[in-house]
């Protein structure tokens, strides 16, 4: 058996990938009280807002707010998702600490859904890459589909590394290899990651899983038998695929940490308190978690 | 990376293990049409019966009537739980192919739940286990509590070894090493399997994960990992758990299905005829199932 590593990064990205995706709107006062409790649960990466036009996605118009209203843990790194040099100014104006930008590794996703080439899309993030480098700004890049794609199907391992050339070269300081629709399985995941590694260095690639197929957390397992040692996820499974209503978005945090925990492998965030924040939003949405640990946990506490 | 198996065989648990937590009664007739269903989805063995006590286990009160009412697929292996020798001829009458008898890895839970220790109970299945020889059906083993218990928590790696021993000894074909209330995590499974391998042949050892802390499909990959080939699984995660009210139980077949797929190992079992089984006992039962692959791709059915 491999070595798995000792210790991992957990990016927290509920309050912005999984919360984007509610109907509902959260208030701004409910989602700095989310980020508060998980920037007290320890982690040391939470991705908080993203500047994008609130026509596109209406719940994000309060990143401002939240970003002002939130308080900062020491070492915490706040994330902010920007579109455009626009976006990068708010982001700077709200003290973020990183800036996400983002490309598919489909082009079919990539012309369906912003109606450019990958090439062109990462072309685009030129100035915002150059900005955040001259702000001494963290800058991370987001790959979509690089698993699988709502409307190609496979993706090429060619066209994932290709896009990781372009994220690195815009000076991307971490790059995400996300499965947007949760269709990976555990040797595709190896595969895919080790082929990004060769473009970057794998202790900066992060695994970014969705548990739409109930996959998520197998193939976590099998990224870290590879050496990666960066996942994302989302308080309570927070999110939703919005390609299969009904289904499942992002893995949940509270059983990526089960998972950590059961492993010894050390992410400095307490479960317990992930528990509570989950319920805490569960609360304000109205609905149960999706969160399998997270459930059970409360479960046992109920008694 | 290490080889997996290249053919696994998938053990259906839902009509007896899944529904014999479900409080509402389901009719015979539905269980046969499940039982029917399944059959023609390819399972190669379908736990479909429990010949216990109509006061403990109300649900499974219909055993016989199911049994004598399925139709049945050559070469599938149909088995019913058997408590003791009463059990056991019933079994024997209703044609069962395969009789299941159990007992814990942990002291506490034996004695909690059945009120004697774990070498007593046992030892009472001598009769059962000779009387299987005797009419030439097949004997499973079934070990509950063997990655942790309720009672006690810990249980030790020669606990289990222990208990195998025994229904090595009673003439078990195969022996299940179950996680009842789901809190394994991938190294420890592999540890408990290849502990257990000492005693069993390693092909003729299952792994019965219960998917409480979401952790399930993460041990069934690590499982094949360390060559195990037998797995058990329940059609639209039937079941729940009993010490977690709210909690899941059996890990849902549909996503098995869909990491087995993935991974490229054969099972025999067709994926859209699952899910087709899974959303008939959903809408008897009035509730959506907790499969993730089943939901999903029931949603991508719907568009």
């Amino acid at each position: 058996m491999n070595n798995l590593p000792k210790k991992v990064k957990i990016v927290e990205v509920g309050p912005r990938d999984g919360l984007q995706n509610e109907k509902e709107p959260v208030s701004a006062a409910a989602k700095i009280e989310l980020v508060d409790r998980l920037s007290r649960a320890g982690f040391a990466n939470i991705e908080a807002a993203a500047f994008v036009s609130p026509k596109w996605v209406p719940q994000m118009a309060s990143s401002s707010e939240v970003m002002a209203g939130i308080t900062r843990r020491p070492g915490t790194i706040y994330s902010a998702l920007v579109p455009n040099l626009q976006g990068f100014e708010s982001a700077l104006a709200s003290k973020a600490d990183e800036v996400v930008i983002f490309g598919a590794a489909s082009e079919a996703f990539s012309q369906k859904n912003i109606n450019c080439s990958i090439a062109e899309s990462i072309a685009r993030f030129e100035p915002v890459a150059r900005a955040a480098k001259d702000h001494g700004l963290r800058l991370r890049g987001s790959i979509s589909t690089a698993f699988g794609c709502p409307y190609q199907g496979e993706v090429p391992l060619d066209a994932v590394a290709d896009v990781v050339r372009r994220m690195r070269d815009l000076g991307c300081d971490e790059i995400d290899i996300a499965d947007t629709i949760g269709v990976a399985t555990p040797r595709k995941t190896q595969e895919v990651m080790l082929r990004a590694a060769r473009e970057f260095p794998l202790e900066s690639l992060s695994g970014h899983f969705h548990d739409t197929y109930g996959q998520a957390l197998a193939n976590i397992y099998a990224s870290l038998e590879v050496g990666v040692a960066i996942f994302h996820s989302s308080v309570s499974g927070l999110g939703g695929c919005p390609y299969a209503k009904g289904a499942t978005g992002n893995v949940a945090t509270e059983d990526v940490l089960y998972m950590m925990n059961g492993l010894g492998i050390e992410t400095g965030v307490d479960l317990d308190q992930v528990v509570d924040a989950g319920l805490f939003i569960s609360q304000q949405l109205g609905r149960k978690g999706v969160s399998r640990a997270g459930n059970a946990i409360a479960a046992k506490r109920a008694g």
